[in-house]
């Protein structure tokens, strides 16, 4: 059984990471083709932003209507011959719920196909779930406990996340966090391991990669106290955010038949925008890297901010799955653009650059609920130094403590309790 | 009761950060007087290290003589006139058992002073304890309810750690893996906010310091083949290193009368042990920055490990008090350089420097029980690149499962019974 369970661990951390380095591959392969860029790399120095910027705008609507139309007939097809879809969250549960095979696997496929396509939604879903079901087959051949099944699937998770991004202690962090809730060391020693290997794995293909390149911004007490101050301004604003994705991901259409009909629509106004804001395509890496680098004004930040969010709404709206991650880090950089613009007009300036980091990592804290997941994220995202940890821990606090607020006033008994129960009081 | 709470943290925060740095101020002071060296400045370039090293092997001897009495006799008089001591996890668990106020302070300051004159000991515990005390005592003072009081005895403790180390995350991680085993968001904003508020308030005194200064070491296969395959040996050795220093504390000398004579000859027996290993002296940070550097042999670091384990076993025998942190990564450190000249000895020769830090934390998070913890600290004294963090992942998940592995042998019921609680199945 220990055996097992121990080899079972290693096939999911190997497994999950060789297919997650295979989404990458078809993720930059789509995007090449659909924008026609550097056609003879796949993995190329020629990032998502700058080909499909070179794109004319009119190039830009055309794939965004086929991209609508993969999404309606893609999901409506697999909605009407598939199984039931079973999410990463009833799986962890212990309700003995089981992952479809195929059907998982071709939503994870036009999940990765679509993100290429440009919507605007994050393609860390896709390898989580094919990470999830990878170790729930694996729990189910060995034998294993329900325990242990669910330890699995959420590891599995985890070691998705760790492989497309180069991320080896957020995806331990993501499994321990925000799926299983739990500091046990049996479970600790599952998440780090899967996700090392993992992460590694990937290498093979991708090397070692590094999500976004910033300079060594500095650190000093203004920029403390911004942070500390802005926290819960993000707070908010993520709060707002993950109310309302949620809301209109419950009313996204039931209807098969017109599925197709509203997706391509939707995606033609996709399309539209991106005609003269083609920076909110895809998972939203391009105006992350834009904000972390110090590369936008104020105003520009702004109307992404507003433009991507609307993308991101349609996109749910219209039936595509996808995750939140990269978006909800873009949001919460380019509104720390904002705010540190309107900061540097009147009050001693900060380097706008590095806000950008912290308000990424304090809206994702809220907007995913996963502080301490958050910041090892963004930490790892960017490679930055030990000095940032300061002022992201202050913005991250303050985000947390501001949309816990919220959710106590619409709850307050159940989430008090909970708090309780989960410190063993 | 909400902005007495919040007002409370941020207290918290401010002063057990005063407080740490204080305690750090007061160490230095009693190191430089002791052995002196740098008797000008209190925060000096010279590292304890080199200024015990130049003092004479006689005075060594005669510093121990003197810590040893400071031993005996400190801890002895505590223990007759003062309070009985209440430690941190006493105070955290649901008990309402209170700190004694003045019994703690002296306890604080006889372990900062024993370090500072040479006792093998962490000097972490004093930090900690004192901004557990402060904790508990604006819990009182604010009116706040048990379970907050249990939140900030504990995030008082890890803002303690953060300041004296200048870890902001880890502190923050420490409260929450080491102490209250919970990822709930309330808990998480205190213990992010008040950790980093700490680390930053010591920057006042002590400046943004680096606990080791270490080269950019490469991290390539062979390092993470030798950290997955030698996980398991640091996990074996941290287990009996953990299961003996229990029995010794336990074993300690219960009389007072003969405890002042039992701690000055333990004591004179480490400081005749340093007249030629003078590494021993103080909390560890000396061997590790040697190990980390690659500045030592496989047979001085054979010796450095024994002599130092041994200087431990007989401080804690002889009635000392102090943190087994510092020196846990200090043993691993040791270890690792020890099994790296055996390993480059035949095999494709990984860089001994790299492999001391992947060992300590490896050693660390077996020794202490906080896996997540150990790695963030080990990554923040020694600010390694991200690449590390894969081999540092291996080394951990393989020491923590042969621990785990040894402690389920020994009370196989109660320890499955928690896991499956925790994951709340």
């Amino acid at each position: 059984m220990k055996i097992r369970y121990g080899l079972a661990c290693l096939a999911v951390g190997c497994l999950t990471g060789l297919g997650g380095m295979l989404l990458s591959w078809i993720l930059h392969a789509v995007q090449h083709i659909a924008y026609g860029y550097s056609l003879q790399h796949v993995i190329s120095e020629e990032s998502f932003l700058k080909g499909s910027m070179a794109a004319s705008p009119l190039r830009r609507l055309e794939v965004l209507v086929f991209c609508g139309a993969v999404v309606g007939g893609g999901w409506g097809l697999l909605r009407h011959f598939g199984s039931p879809l079973v999410s990463i969250t009833q799986a962890v549960a212990a309700n003995k719920r089981v992952m479809p095979f195929w059907t998982t696997i071709i939503h994870v496929l036009l999940q990765i196909v679509t993100v290429g396509l440009g919507s605007p939604l994050g393609r860390e879903v896709a390898p989580r779930e094919l990470g999830s079901l990878i170790g729930e087959r694996f729990a189910f051949w060995g034998g294993l406990s329900e325990n242990q099944r669910r330890i699995l699937v959420a590891c599995g998770a985890g070691a998705g996340l760790a492989s497309v991004y180069n991320v080896p202690l957020s995806g331990a962090l993501f499994a321990l966090e925000a799926l299983l809730m739990t500091w046990a060391s049996p479970v600790v020693i599952v998440a780090l391991l899967t996700s090392a290997l993992s992460a590694r794995m990937a290498w093979i293909l991708l090397g070692n990669s590094m999500v976004y390149h910033v300079p060594a911004w500095p650190v000093d007490t203004r920029l403390m106290l911004l942070a500390l101050l802005a926290g819960p301004i993000f707070g908010i604003a993520a709060h707002y955010f993950r109310f309302w994705s949620q809301k209109i991901t419950a009313s996204r259409i039931k209807d098969n038949r017109r599925l197709a009909l509203v997706a391509i629509l939707c995606f033609a106004a996709i399309g539209l925008l991106s005609m003269w804001f083609p920076e909110i395509l895809g998972n939203g890496k391009g105006p992350v890297s834009l904000a972390f680098n110090d590369n936008l004004s104020g105003m520009k930040a702004g109307e992404l901010f507003c433009f991507k969010i609307l993308a991101v709404f349609l996109a749910l709206w219209a039936g595509a799955y996808g995750g939140l991650l990269t978006p909800g880090i873009s949001f919460g950089a380019l509104l720390a653009v904002v705010i540190g613009h309107l900061w540097n007009m009147w009050l001693p300036p900060v380097p706008i650059g590095a806000f950008a980091i912290i308000g990424g990592a304090a809206f994702l804290a809220s907007s995913m609920k996963m502080p301490i997941t958050a910041m090892a994220l963004v930490i790892e995202f960017a490679r930055t130094g030990h000095d940032f940890l300061i002022p992201i821990a202050f913005a991250v606090a303050g985000s947390i403590a501001i949309s816990q607020f919220y959710d106590q006033k619409k709850q307050p008994k159940t989430a008090s309790k909970s708090v309780i129960s989960h410190l063993g009081g």
